[in-house]
């Protein structure tokens, strides 16, 4: 039975509270939050206590931290997480800057204790299909990929000007996606981002649309299109062309109703936003880190993993200002 | 807090444990079955009492029972719990016999208890748009249903022999569909059914497949569709058309993920079996219930569904061996 | 080259001048119909001449007739036609009267000239297409047929007094393809009509929504729903199960087009009628037509066809009439 | 009665050829080609004459037309038909030469007779009514447009060589698609190529698979993927968000037929490539063409538009060499 502190009690923090304690093989021991009555409320929930980081980190009883807080202590409490010889699974990104990051993996890396990176979408069961029928040879080899990624509707422009940009806070998930699907790591990407949805973003030095392409070295091509509202719902697709067909995960559905009348033939819109649409993937990601940790398992989603979407992110954000494509090189993968 | 004891420890007693235990109103006091090891190990599971079916009900603080044993102790037990103060959620079929399901009626009809019947598909969220799009009257009068209920693969010969028949065992679950889509009990009903699946369930003295029209005293129409074997999975479809348009509840597909090749355009089949297709159904009817008892909600479903129900099975099975149109009589549906 | 005269220059005679005049190997040499203006409208649109049908009968230089007046005429006509030694494509129903279609295969039996009669709809590429899978033996043996087929509106209370009822005039359709795709005669109608959609055709002595079952011989099933009206279009679509699957032949839509808004997922609705939805269905009917009669292959379509379907509609007037299931004697088809 | 001559007989001009005999308002003259037989086998097809091309443009009563020769003689052919007083429906790319087109367009403007592009995508049915909903304001303001289009199998490695490479020869209609449906000309182009369906078309100096990223000046965007193989058939979707919703145009199928087996649920393919998917289109173009020079309708598609596509198909070429953005000058379009 893993023992599992939990840092950070908002809103992912409670999604990932009920995939721990409905976990067989986990359980949550503590809550910790800068704000102690969240912290407190949330464990109360799951028969939990509410405690500082520090004690949580101190306590030798604790095997594994879930690292949910704002992105600008993931790089340290992963730091200090294993320092105390704790398994961590940190929600992404691992931080804004890259050079952090990579500095952030030098010091955990000394450590020896596991540390899984939370892109939850590797584990939806559409996306999930799709990648094992590719990696089955289902169509051949894989030629070009299209990624659509539209939230339902802007964060609050509050929230956009901390979020170190749509690139490294919102695109970061098709990056990743896109690499585990493709399984390499581009040569070049080329990006144009535009803030036609609302020009607030823009003033803010944000875009809110955008293109970006990735050149893979070996000829493969993947693009991604990212927009911050789809006003019909969560738009989360991929399409994957290789020389013997066609690969499609299609959205998920509110229901299966369709109606026809004088006005046309109309189903369900897709699933409103992430909790809706990817709950069961939350639980899916977290027993694979269970049984990474505890049955020796390989970690699905590494550090590096998380430091490869932070840099394509980077190189997407030097694109989109210059127009010019960009390498991506060693160095920006923590050499 | 609602303490429920829950009667039959087998495949769909386990359905249903999980359901009360998962339910912030409820919690899973004790269990009982004529298999008194099964009773203990998912009793365990939920931090609950084994214990006899007498002593559950002789518990004062056991507030409501879930009757999930074989059919043939159906009447009896809903009987017994109620005399005994229990508010009563009992599995389908109420019994195989007509006529013993409208004594029951009566016997439990005096103790002033609620007795719910589990039609769970009426709580399957697709099902339930149909219905309140139906209700909401974005079709129009409704006209003519039609109901499509396939199970992937027949059962094992010895449970045909003792089922009752399709049409009291499987088709039940349509002809309650079918009067609660439409609001209404048909005044007449006309079946063909034959062996063509397995001729041993023919000898059996069963069909395999068979199709029911029922007709409504106002001229609307409902034709339900039955087969033991779909083999690409469990089909289960609504259609309903009306005045102004058509509504239809497709199946629920194990993923979204379609390919094309030069082989055609392919996607998944429908989720497997009941288990996959209604557990959110099973859940969201405990909860029904839930309100029911405790906050005085009305009951979605009443022993008298259960008996109309069963019902149409009797008058289908009487048209199926004689090819004629068979009347519902006030006394079929226990006066 | 076919030299083709076209008796009736109705609606449906503009639809067969077309493909008449639009095949390589039949050229449209004549048109007559009772209203001459009419015919002469016609003729010129395709440099035919207008004629009486006497007169195209008498001409030696024509050699097949297709009929497309009205359904009264249909025996006499292909009984005169067959005499001048014509081959005809007669559009359904044959008759009113099972009793005088009999009687007019006998009597054109006696004259050797191939009599096709016009069942479109087993033209269609997609039912063509379904039939040609199950013949193939995609889903095994075949058990259960569904034939939904709604027409958009219903036509004029005028034309329902005149046209035989719904069994004869609209299901005469249905009954032929539900035949044609099970490669068999059913031994057993059983039927339920009513008239939902506009008491007036009720009180003039017809339905408007009916369900008719088939039961054949070796135990297979099919069921056919029809209403007149589907105020989304017409909805045309067959679904077989079988031992290993299912085929479903589903609609037209008018074009492919997908709006997601706040309101939900919309696309068009099916093609509006069968000029729309049967257009390439009619062409490829006349080319069957013209294969047979030039090539000397074999009649796609045969009187036998016509009478069969006769046969149902009778069997299902008389079933909707009584609630008995009706026998489909050898007598009624013909002996 | 609009008098046409066909400039080239080969594959495109029969499908020209059918166009123009089949519509009411145009009679097909004339054809002419470098090969004397091929237009004397279509004209003979159609009862038309087989001359020169000369002749045709000399001919006084001829009033259009339709050029369908080989790409690098459509400039010279367009100057010449305008000159001898012609209107011009000319098949797209206008040249390969961007400079040469744009010379081209100066010399036939001189001559004031129309002259339109065959850039027949614009005329089919669905991607009509996309437009049409897109014009209505039905999913708001436009902010991102994105192009599939997929050819079934690159063509022989020694048209590639003469082609003019994938972005003037292929892509050059899913510009003008874009253009069209966002109602501008982008102000800046990127672009990535890739030969990884056939390195042999790398060795030839062309791409085979390519991503191309429009950047409107409103900031907007269009991206645009080619594949010259998709096996599974015609690929040619598009999709359209805006600030009120989505708009896909999807593709059409072989039929309508679908098969449910445990294999999973199988539908029809694409058709199969330009001539079965844009019949219709071809038709619906030359009804356009016709309207617009016998009743003065605008035409719908001016050798503006086709500068306009050349113009990006040599911007693409240019990005994709250098990995840079594009900006698209005054100067590209003409002036």
């Amino acid at each position: 039975m893993l023992r599992v502190g939990l840092l950070g009690a908002g809103r992912i923090g409670h999604v990932h509270a009920k995939a721990i304690a409905g976990h067989a093989g986990s359980t949550l021991a503590a809550v910790s939050d800068v704000n102690a009555e969240a912290a407190a409320t949330l464990a109360a929930e799951h028969g939990a206590q509410a405690r500082t980081t520090e004690a949580i980190l101190a306590d030798a009883a604790i095997d594994a931290v879930l690292i949910a807080t704002s992105t600008d202590t993931h790089s340290a409490l992963i730091e200090a997480a294993t320092a105390a010889g704790k398994a961590v699974l940190c929600e992404k990104p691992v931080d804004l800057s890259l050079e952090r990051a990579i500095r952030c993996q030098q010091v955990a890396g000394r450590h020896g204790k596991p540390v899984m990176i939370g892109f939850n979408r590797r584990f939806d069961p559409n996306f999930a299909a799709l990648k094992a029928a590719a990696d089955r040879g289902e169509i051949g080899r894989t030629e070009l990929l299209s990624v659509t990624s539209f939230d339902p509707a802007p964060p609050p422009l509050s929230y956009i000007k901390v979020s170190g940009g749509l690139f490294r806070d919102m695109m970061i998930h098709d990056f990743d996606m896109a690499m585990w699907v493709m399984g390499a790591v581009p040569a070049k990407v080329s990006a144009v981002g535009t803030s036609i949805v609302d020009p607030a973003i823009g003033a803010a030095g944000d875009v809110d649309t955008a293109v970006v392409t990735l050149h893979f070295a070996d000829g493969r091509i993947a693009v991604i299109k990212n927009s911050r509202r789809a006003v019909y719902g969560y738009d989360q697709r991929l399409e994957l062309l290789g020389s013997e067909g066609l690969l499609q995960a299609q959205n998920m559905l509110e229901n299966t109703v369709v109606k026809s009348t004088v006005a046309g033939v109309t189903g369900a819109k897709p699933t409103y936003f992430f909790l809706e649409r990817y709950m069961p993937a939350y639980a899916a990601e977290w027993h694979a880190f269970v049984q990474a940790v505890t049955a020796g398992a390989a970690l699905p989603v590494t550090l590096q993993d998380g430091i490869n979407a932070l840099a394509l992110a980077e190189a997407a954000t030097q694109s989109a200002r210059t127009g010019e494509t960009v390498a991506v090189t060693r160095d920006m993968l923590g050499g």
